[in-house]
C-alpha cells in the first residue's frame, strides 16, 4: 500500500538478523507483509563480511548493506530525505538494544526493537526519556498482543463484557532446553545463555510476553510481585524456569514461565476471571477465543473481520476471513501496522493515540525490565514481594 | 462379586446423604458399582426424621435406617458378626468427621471417610495414630487419583518414563461460586460456607484435592510452602481462589485453585516436567493422558486396558474397552475397589500393601490438612515459606 | 431405590454373558447403577458348565444360575410371582436373539435385547407383532441414544431450535480389525466374523447403532438408501467399512461405518445440519454438544442437569454435576431407566408413552435390519437405491 | 529474496482483484511473502476504472494498471525483456480463466491461475495441450495442498508408513450461505451463484479443493465416481451440499462439501486410512497432524522444520519454528515457491520435476473439471457410476 496521504511505502532497516537467527527474517516479512514498507538497508551483523553475506536474501541492495548499525545510521542520515529510510528494526541481543537504539533516536530515525528493551533498568528509562522528549515512534515486539483474538480480549474486557477483572493467569511453556544435550551449544542464539548478554533467561525471553500479554488484555499496572525463578537445567547459567504472582490493587495474576518442559512448543496461554465472565486464550490456536459465563453455555469466537460480535482492533487486525488460518506472521505484522499508522501521522501531522493498544510502547520495555528485575531480587530473597 | 475368599458382598452404611447432597448418593453409586459391597445401613441425615425418609430411595431397609451416626454404630456393633456391616462411610460436614470416624474406629468398623480428614490438626493426627494401631481400614476419597489415567501417570513417573521430576502444575479451576446472588443461600453444601464446620472453603474443597493429586502422581513429599489466598466473591467469609508454590528438594509445584471462574466447572489439571518427558492431564477429558519429549511427537494415551503401554494399575481400574468412557463414577469406584482389596485381605488373613496407590489413605488425610493450614498461615504471613 | 409404587427392586435374569464377553457385564452394572433392579439369575452361557461358574461373579445364586435360556425361562415362569424375573436381558450372538426373545416374550416376561434385533427380518416383525399384541416391554440396546447429550440433542431438533433438519453425517469409526494379524481369532466376539451367526459385519455391529442414533435425533424414518460396503481385512468374511447414503423427504443423511482405521477406538460422531443451526457430538466426548448459527460464537453445551438451557430428557438423564464425567455406563443406564419407568407404569396401571424417546424399541429393531439389508442389496447392486 | 542465479525478484501481473474481492489480494500478499517476487502490473478489473482506482492499494504503478487483460498482455509483451513481466496471476471468475490463462500463455507469461480451471472440459484439455507443447509453467491454485502438514501426509503416505491407503474421506464444510437473508445478494463473489459464470456452486468452489487434496495426499488417479448433490438454499440456483464416492482400484474415498452448515467456518477434514497406520488433518488446526496405529498412543505431529521426523517438502514448507503458527497465507505462498521454483529453473535451464508435489498443475485441473461434471452427470442420473 502507497500509504496515504505520504504516497509512498515506508523505507526500513535491519540490524541483525543474518546468519540463522530467527527473529531477523520474521521483522523482515512482517513488516513488508502489507506492502506498506520496504527493507532496503540493513547491518545485519556486527561482523561486516557476514552482514554483507546476507544482504541480498533478504532484498537488500549491496550498497545499504552495512557493516555495522554506526555505519548504517551514518551513512542514511546523511542520504537525501526522499531516500533515506524512515525507521530502523534492532533485532540483535538485548545487551546491544541500548547503544542501538539510543543512536537510532538520536539520529531521528523512528525505532522498533525487539524485546527485552535493554539489560539495565536506567537504560531503559533513558529511552523512554529520549521518546518522550523527540515524540519519535519506539516500538517494542511483544508481538503476542498483535493477534486480533488477543485485541479482542483486550476490548473486551475494556467494554466491561468481563466486568471487573478479580484474577489472571499466564503460563508461557515451552521445552526447546530439553534438546540442548550436556557440553552442547545452541543452533541458534547463543547469546541468550549468556548471563552478560542477555540480562536473564527465560524471565526476559518469554516471562516479558507473558506478563506484557496479562498487562496488554486486563490494562492492569501492577504495583509488587513475588517470584521464585529456578535453573533446572543442567548446562544453563541462567533460569530457565519460574513463577511470578503480581498484584494489581485487590486483584491477582500468576505468571508461570518454562522452557523446561519437554515436547512444548510455544504454549502461551492466558487466562482472565472477570465478575461477570472468564475468558482463556491459547497462542498455539490463535485464532478463537472462548468466552464463559456462569450456566451458559461456553462460546467459542473466531477470528472473524465480519462477525457482529468482533471489536475494531480485532477486526483492523484481521487480513482473511474466519478460519482462513491467520499466525505468527500476521500478528507480527499486526505490531508493524501500529507503527506505521503512527509515523504517517507523525508525518502527515495528523493525531495517533499512542495508548499501547496498537503497538507496544517504550512504556511496555520500561515495566519489562523492572518486572524481570523484581522477580530476580524477589526470587533471590525467597520470594519476598518486591515493589514494581 | 461375591467377593473371594469371603464369599459374599461386603455390607456398608453411610452416614450423611439425605437431601439434595451431592456426596452420598456418589459414594452409594461408587461403592456397589462393582456388586462388591451392599448399602445395608444409613444415618442418612443429622434429623432422624429426614434420615428415615431418604433411607427407601437408597435401598436401606426402614430397620437399618437409623437416626444418628452414634445409634447406627451402636447398633451395628450389636448385630452378629453375619449380619453387622463391614464398614461406614463418612459424608457428613467437614467438622464432623473426626468424631465420627474416631467412634467407628473405636466400634471395630473400616471406615471411608469423604475430604478433608478433619478440620483440625491434631484430630486428623488422632486417627492416624488409632488406624496405625489398630491395623484397620481407612480410606479418605480423593477420588481423582482413581481415575485409571492418573494411574498411569504415576506408575510412568515411578518406572522412571519421565525421568526425574522438577517440576509439577495442577489448576483446580471452578466457577460455581459464580451463580451465587447476592444474599443467596447456595443450593447445596450450605455448611461449606460456614468457617465454624467447613474449616476452610475453596482450599479444604478442591485445593486438598489438587495437592493429593501432584503427590499421588509424583510421590512427592513437599517439604514447605508458600501461598497466598483470596476471598473476591462478595457474599463469601472464607477463601475462594489462591495459589500455593510447593517445595520438594530441588523440584517446586504450584497449586492453583479457583471457585470464582466463571463457566469453568470442574476443570482439574496436572502438568508434570521430568527430565525425560512431560506430561499433561485433565479431569474433563479423563481418558486419555498426553505424553511429550523434545522431538518427537506429541503422544495420547487412551484409557485402554488391552494395549501394551497400559501399566497395571491402570489396566486393573478399567472396565471397559478403550474409548467407551469411563467417568466420575468409575474413579470413584476404584478407590472403593483398593478399599474392599484391604478389608478382604484383612478378614482372610492375606497381605494387603498399604501404600496409598490404591486408596489415598489417613496419612493423605493428615498431609492435606498440614497443606490447608500452611497455606492459611502463609497467605496471612503474606507469602512465606511454612514448614509441612 | 424401591421403585414406588412398587416398593421393591425389578428382577433381572441375564442371558449370555460369561467368559470374556464385554457386554453381558455391562448389562448387569448398567441395569443395577440406579438400585432399581437385581441382577438375581442367570444363564450366562450356552455351555451349562460355563454358565455355572460365571455366576458368583455377577452375583448369581447358584440355585437360579441356569444351563440354558429355556431351562432358565421355564424355571422362573414357574416361580411364585413374588420372587420370580421381572425381564431377561438377552446380550447372545445376533442369531440367538430371535428364538430367546420370543421364548421370553411368550412366558410373559419383559425383554431387553441386545442389537441387532435379528439376522432376519421377518423374525424382526414376528417379534415386533409380539410386543404390539401382549403391550410387554421390549428395549434394544441402542446405548448411544441413551446419552444425556443425545437427548439434549434430540429435544433441541423437536423444539425446532435448529430449523427444519435438511443433511446429517453420521460417522462412525473403529480399527480394532487393525489388530487382528493374519490367521489369528479375536480375543472376544468371535461369532461376531462369522456369517451365519452374525449376519452382517460392521453393519450390524455398528451401522445399525449410527442409523439409530441419526434417527432418534432427527425424528426421521428414511425411505430409501443406497451403499456401498467393503470388505478390507483379509481376514474377513463380513464387510468392515462402507457408507449408506439415507433419504427422508427433501433431506440427506451419511451414514459411514469403519472398523479398520487404525487407532480409532469408538469415534461415532454425529452432525445435523438445520436451516437455523447445526449441531456437532461425539460420543468419546459424550459430555459436550456443540451448537453453531451463522455469525454467531460457536456454543459449547456441557452435560449440566442444573442449566437453564438443559431439555428434560437430558436431565433426567444425568446423575452428576457438570463436568463431573460420566460415561458408557450411565447411557446404558438411562436405557435401562426407560425400561423400569415402563415396566413399573405397567404393573401400576399407569400410563407410559413409549414413542423410542426413552428406550430404542422394537421398531428400531425392525428399522435396523431393514437397514442392514437394504445396504446389503445395495451394495450388492453397485450403489442402487433400495426402499425401507 | 534476490533468485539466484537470476539475480531479481520475479516480476508479477495480477489480473483481477479489485473491490472487495478475498482472493486477489491473497494472490498478492502470497506470492510476495518470500520477496522472491513483486507485483508490478494489474488489470484488477474489467471495469477499466475500477481497475485504475485499486491499483496504488495493491503498490502497482499507475503506468502499469491496465484496463483490461488483453490490454496488461499487450503492453506488457511489448515492453523488454528485463521489465516486463515474468508471470500472470487469474482472479477472475471462473467461465473467464480459459480465455485469458490461453492467451497468456500464447504471449509467452507462464500462469497462475485460480480454480476451477475452467467450466467446460475441452478448455481444460486445450490449455493443457497448450503447457504440455510449450514447456510454460502452469499452476492452479489448490492452496490447501501448500500446507507443511499435508506434504507431511503426502511424503508419509509415499514413503509407505500407512501401509497401502484402503480408504479417504475428506469432508469440506462451510456455513456462510446461512448468512444469505432471502433476496440478498452476497457481499462478494457474486459470480460464484451465476450458473453461466461459475459453472458449478459448491462443487467448483470447495468439492474440487476436497477432491485435490485427497489425490494430492494419496497419489490417487481416481476411474470412476457416484454423486449426489442438492440444493438447499432457498436463493441458490446452484448445489450447495453433496457427497462424491470416488473409487481407485480396490480402494474407495468419500467426498462431502456443504456451504449450509450453520456457524462452520472452513471446516476441510482430511482422513486416510491405510493398511498400517491412519492419519488425520484439518485446516483449522493446519500445524497438526494425528497418525494413529492400532494398539499404540496416537501420535501428534507439529509443523517442525528441525524435527527429525519432518520429511522434506513438509520442512521446505515451513518459515518458522514449531507452534509459531503458519496459517492460510503461507500455505498459499508454497504454491507460488514452487512455481518460481520452476520458473526460476526453466529461465535458467535447471531441471525441475513437475510431479504435482510442489504445485497444482494443469493436469489437476483438467482432472476438477472432469470431477465436477461427472458429479453434475452422476447426480442427474441418480447417482450411477460414471468414468472419471
Amino acid at each position: 500500500m502507497i500509504n496515504p496521504p505520504l504516497g509512498r511505502k515506508l523505507r526500513m532497516a535491519l540490524i541483525g538478523g543474518a546468519g540463522n537467527a530467527f527473529i531477523g527474517p520474521v521483522h523482515a516479512t512482517a513488516a513488508q507483509l502489507d506492502h506498506r514498507a520496504e527493507l532496503v538497508a540493513g547491518a545485519l551483523s556486527s561482523d561486516a563480511e557476514k552482514s554483507r553475506a546476507a544482504a541480498p536474501a533478504m532484498g537488500i541492495a549491496a550498497e545499504r548493506s552495512y557493516g555495522s548499525y554506526s555505519e548504517l545510521l551514518a551513512a542514511e542520515a546523511a542520504l537525501p530525505e526522499d531516500q533515506r529510510i524512515d525507521f530502523v528494526t534492532i533485532a540483535t541481543p538485548n545487551d546491544t538494544h541500548f547503544e542501538i537504539a539510543r543512536t537510532a533516536l538520536q539520529a531521528g530515525f523512528d525505532v522498533v526493537c525487539d524485546k527485552p528493551l535493554t539489560i539495565a533498568r536506567d537504560e531503559a528509562e533513558h529511552l523512554a526519556r529520549l521518546v518522550s522528549e523527540t515524540g519519535q515512534v519506539f516500538a517494542l515486539t511483544h508481538n503476542y498482543s498483535g493477534y486480533p483474538m488477543v485485541r479482542q480480549a483486550r476490548q473486551m474486557v475494556e467494554a466491561g463484557e468481563l466486568g471487573q477483572v478479580q484474577a489472571v493467569r499466564v503460563n508461557y511453556i515451552q521445552g526447546f532446553l530439553c534438546g540442548l544435550k550436556p557440553g552442547e551449544v545452541p543452533a541458534r542464539g547463543v547469546w541468550k545463555s549468556d548471563p552478560e548478554k542477555a540480562g536473564s533467561g527465560t524471565l526476559g525471553d518469554i516471562g516479558t510476553h507473558a506478563y506484557q500479554l496479562a498487562c496488554y488484555v486486563t490494562g492492569w499496572q501492577p504495583t509488587e510481585l513475588s517470584s521464585v525463578i529456578k535453573t533446572f537445567h543442567a548446562e544453563r547459567k541462567l533460569e530457565d524456569y519460574g513463577h511470578a504472582l503480581i498484584r494489581c490493587r485487590e486483584a491477582i495474576g500468576m505468571i508461570t514461565f518454562s522452557q523446561i518442559t519437554h515436547g512444548r512448543l510455544n504454549d502461551l496461554t492466558l487466562e482472565v476471571d472477570g465478575q461477570d465472565a472468564s475468558l482463556v486464550w491459547r497462542q498455539e490456536e490463535p485464532n478463537q477465543l472462548v468466552v464463559r459465563r456462569f450456566g451458559e453455555p461456553a462460546q467459542v469466537f473466531d477470528r472473524n473481520p465480519r462477525a457482529a460480535y468482533t471489536h475494531d482492533l480485532s477486526r483492523a487486525a484481521s487480513r482473511l476471513p474466519a478460519a482462513h488460518p491467520e499466525g505468527f506472521f500476521e500478528a507480527f505484522a499486526n505490531i508493524y501496522q501500529g507503527v506505521f499508522d503512527h509515523i504517517v501521522a507523525n508525518r502527515s501531522g495528523q493525531q495517533f493515540v499512542c495508548d499501547g493498544s496498537k503497538y507496544p510502547t517504550v512504556q511496555d520495555g520500561v515495566a519489562g525490565i523492572k518486572f524481570v528485575q523484581a522477580c530476580q531480587a524477589s526470587s533471590a530473597a525467597d520470594g519476598i514481594w518486591m515493589e514494581l
